[in-house]
């Protein structure tokens, strides 16, 4: 017990002297919030059991745990606890993958059956190019029928089968400023790299729907398979929400037109709790007004609003409990509207004949299998004690998204950055664009004509470092921000590194103080660090010598 | 806070009346160990600071102790921590997933190479034959110059473009006994049904290393590419150990044959910490002895000891700290012999240009991203209160085997099972086979006339059930099993359903009569309840009213 005690000891001491401050007002770097006690209570008893939410065998309580918390998160989306279905993932990442494993297996379903001498009755009639396309509610209802029928395994087969031998299993239209993961998860499930189509933004970093409508409708056209359109419900780097509302009135109009459709998938790993904004305790969602929100004093953008009210009609979501949703790692989640789609990766599918509202075995339905029944009690004790509607979630997000505003609002007009007497240098620190949700960007850049010359990315990448250096130095005091490429405004000197800040939790008029002090100072200090060490010094060869570090791992 | 405290007495009064009893003597059924004390604290400590390993700028402390866990696991395999390398996963269906996928994108480089104006030098005057099944280390040694020449990520583009063509990935090759996550692996991948093929098992539940050496040769001789042939350390129904020697000793005899070669991945998701029985605290092997074990007693056989002492040749192994490494969940591995590969499913690999030993950012090298923390402290002060080591894990494991062999010797024999007061019945527990680590199968069978046509599958399937229902309704005092198709011993009437019983503590001689008694009066009681309620009630038709429930989940 000596040698024990002295382990915790090490460790105990080693995270209270160095590990980031992420209850501090001054850390604004990450998508970690304050874990609710509840939360770290729950993770901590249930820990101690070790379950397994493999099988109820091996959890009998935990599991029981992640079927509510799948209930809870499928009235948090919007969509019926007993026809939908979610369950905890390892992260954004995986639930991502997942959601795109089903939709590549559903969308060559038809065709498999076409070929099938048993169940080609089934869809018969379809043109080819509805075949290639069939709406996803279409495809599920054929799922259902060749699983009555015993054929759901041969037809599975025939489908990895022509899988294998198409030149495409479909393409991926998604934002340009997708999480970098989206074009590792293009590559686990097998697609080719032009199976993946990078849509233009608008200049608020949503996705072009007019770009994007324009290459569905030639792909649908030509009846060449589309995998899944992705949409962003908060942007990794800018917390942008897509115009959910307008990418669902494009599949409407498609499926009027053609006949055929799309699988939508939403990126809302960030984004999703923040749906808690407008929630009613009995889940239904309140109308948009232009008006602060009570309890925060959030104003929220209308298409916001109206992306979130649409949320309810896309095909599966990842949201992750781990990030807005105020529970520990590992927490993420991916939610579906339709549970049926959950057999297209099953071995063995216990949905069918089981009726709606049963409990799906979570090992052989989900991309992890096994999975720590502690992450499912700590979400579960979350829920519970915070609440998913207006005045719990959605009064703890609005205070988030309120403090991001006031932010934006402190450093909406361009500023000279107070010099310090060290560093007698003038730069300004901009917030780009209103946020949509709960994260800022900052623009950084010089006045002084000898930065004139500096890329402008380069600029915010040294800034960015050097206020990561002190961080690292004074963990308990420091400010603590992240970086961003903005992919949505290239600029003249090469495409913008902004600062990026997540507002985790609410601050108040004085904390908002400390944070713009310390901010203004810091890029003020770095600004006057860049001069004495980097491009500055060497006025005639500026571009030439600064040396940029790899981009930072976001999250 | 009352609200909270509430919760968390609902929480802790379920988890203490109905979770699993883990650290029962009675429970064997899973692979859930009991969780070492110092294990348990450092995930209290951590979890407080909610750390994700993403990267070090969210998570200082807990990066390093994962990197530390790294070479832990190198050490353990056999690896040089410096040029090896590993990291936590989910759990070992994700670490499996990410195995395959590098073997698979690794396998279609050297093509691919052959295929760019500016690589193609590099493999100038390979055959067609060698190309697509170029030696691992060469292909890794090729990646590096092409990292070097900048055209990693064009050969990469082109490799997956290639792999999209192709009508296979390449073939997949593992024994029957895989389990069932291998199948979902391979369609998550994009393989084709065809891809995938089952290796028959030898009597010993082992794959037929002969009927492989076969395939392989077949595949080799005609320039058909080999994605990865696959060994197991340690099945999950029967703890089964490959002859890993005799796959090594293939690859090497193809190696000299055809200039050609395949990549090795071991799942030791359950049997890789079974290395430390023989680790000097140095990190070298013991030879084999042929006697009992100090300290535990058990008795390995030569085999088991030769695919251990060979696993440093293998390219990867999955290995799960939360089986045998007594770990908390989450706390699976993955485990590179050689570093380079992992730059094959990063974006932007950081790996190249930093040399060896040097600290590989976690997120964009890893299937999941972002990970708890806290399952990388619990792993490292398990590592620690415990040691990697004969006489550290090595006594902990030794003394599991051990069990499970004390408990094969007590059921080796067929014993008529006590008849009860109130289940006046006859039935065999008999141990099918000496365990190659602490997994034992049961067969059960009737021993009365009237039960001879009974499925021998259907009458374990009944008693196993009967079993799982008795330890539902009394969870704290009842034996738990759990159960295994044994796939590798078809038997008149069909394939057996064993109990299965995992030995996750060792058990003293008093425990094991417990253990054995109530092993015989459970199976014994539910006979009889078949007999009342199940077939045997039914003399004539037997067979027809047998309801058997899906196979369990196990882990």
């Amino acid at each position: 017990m000596d040698a024990v005690a002295s382990l915790v000891r090490e460790l105990s001491g080693r995270l209270a002297h160095q590990a980031t401050p992420l209850p501090s007002p001054l850390y604004l770097a990450h998508m970690t919030p304050d874990l609710p006690v509840a939360a770290s209570l729950a993770y901590l008893c249930a820990m101690l059991y070790n379950p397994n939410n493999v099988s109820p065998e091996t959890a009998p309580v935990t599991t029981e745990l992640e079927h509510e918390v799948s209930e809870d998160l499928c009235r948090l989306i919007g969509y019926q606890p007993g026809t939908g279905w979610a369950h905890l993932s390892s992260g954004g990442s995986t639930a991502n993958f997942e959601a795109m494993w089903i939709a590549r297996n559903l969308r060559s379903v038809p065709s498999a059956a076409a070929a099938h001498p048993a169940a080609a009755d089934l869809v018969s009639g379809r043109s080819p190019l509805v075949l290639a396309n069939m709406p996803v509610h279409q495809v599920l209802d054929l799922v259902e029928v060749l699983s009555a029928r015993g054929l759901l395994p041969e037809v599975g087969r025939l489908a990895a089968e022509q899988r294998r031998e198409a030149s495409t299993s479909g393409t991926l239209l998604l934002a340009r400023n997708a999480h970098y993961t989206w074009d590792r998860c293009a590559d686990l499930l097998g697609l080719g790299p032009a199976d993946v189509e990078k849509v233009e933004l608008t200049p608020t970093h949503r996705v072009d729907v007019q770009a994007l409508g324009r290459r569905v409708r030639a792909l649908l056209a030509n009846g060449q398979p589309i995998l899944a359109v992705v949409a962003m419900c908060g942007s990794s780097g800018e917390g942008a929400v897509d115009d959910l509302d307008a990418i669902l009135r494009l599949r409407a109009d498609c499926e009027r037109r053609f006949g055929a459709s799309f699988y939508v998938h939403v990126d809302a790993a960030f984004g999703g709790y923040c749906r808690s904004l407008w929630l009613h305790p009995d889940g239904t969602m309140a109308p948009f007004e232009d008006r602060p929100l009570d309890g925060s004093g959030a104003r929220m953008k209308p298409e916001v609003h109206a992306a979130f009210r649409a949320l309810p009609l896309a095909d599966s979501v990842t949201v992750d409990p781990h990030k807005n949703g105020h529970s520990p790692y590992p927490g993420g989640s991916v939610v579906f509207r339709d549970r049926r789609a959950v057999s297209l990766v099953a071995r063995e599918s216990m949905y069918f004949g089981q009726g709606n509202g049963s409990r799906i075995p979570f090992g052989p339905h989900t991309l992890e299998g096994g999975r720590p029944g502690a992450a499912a009690a700590a979400v579960w004790a979350a829920h519970r004690q915070i609440g998913l509607h207006s005045q719990g979630y959605g009064r703890l997000l609005g205070g988030c998204i309120a403090t991001a505003q006031r932010l934006h609002k402190r450093f909406s007009v361009a500023r000279r950055a107070a010099p310090t007497a060290s560093h007698d240098v003038n730069s300004e620190v901009i917030s780009c664009f209103a946020p949509d949700l709960n994260i800022l960007n900052l623009s950084v850049r010089p006045r002084e004509s000898e930065y004139q010359r500096v890329p402008r990315g380069a600029f915010g990448r040294l800034v960015l470092d050097s206020i990561l250096a002190e961080a690292a130095s004074e963990p308990l005091t420091s400010l603590y921000v992240s970086g961003n490429t903005l992919t949505g405004r290239p600029l003249p000197g090469g495409v913008e590194q902004a600062l990026r800040l997540c507002t985790m939790k609410e601050l108040g008029p004085t904390a908002l103080d400390v944070v713009e002090q310390h901010l203004r100072a810091a890029v003020s200090r770095s600004a006057g660090k860049v001069s004495t060490y980097g491009v500055a010094a060497k006025p005639g060869s500026a571009g030439d010598v600064v040396h940029v570090s790899p981009a930072k791992e976001w999250k």
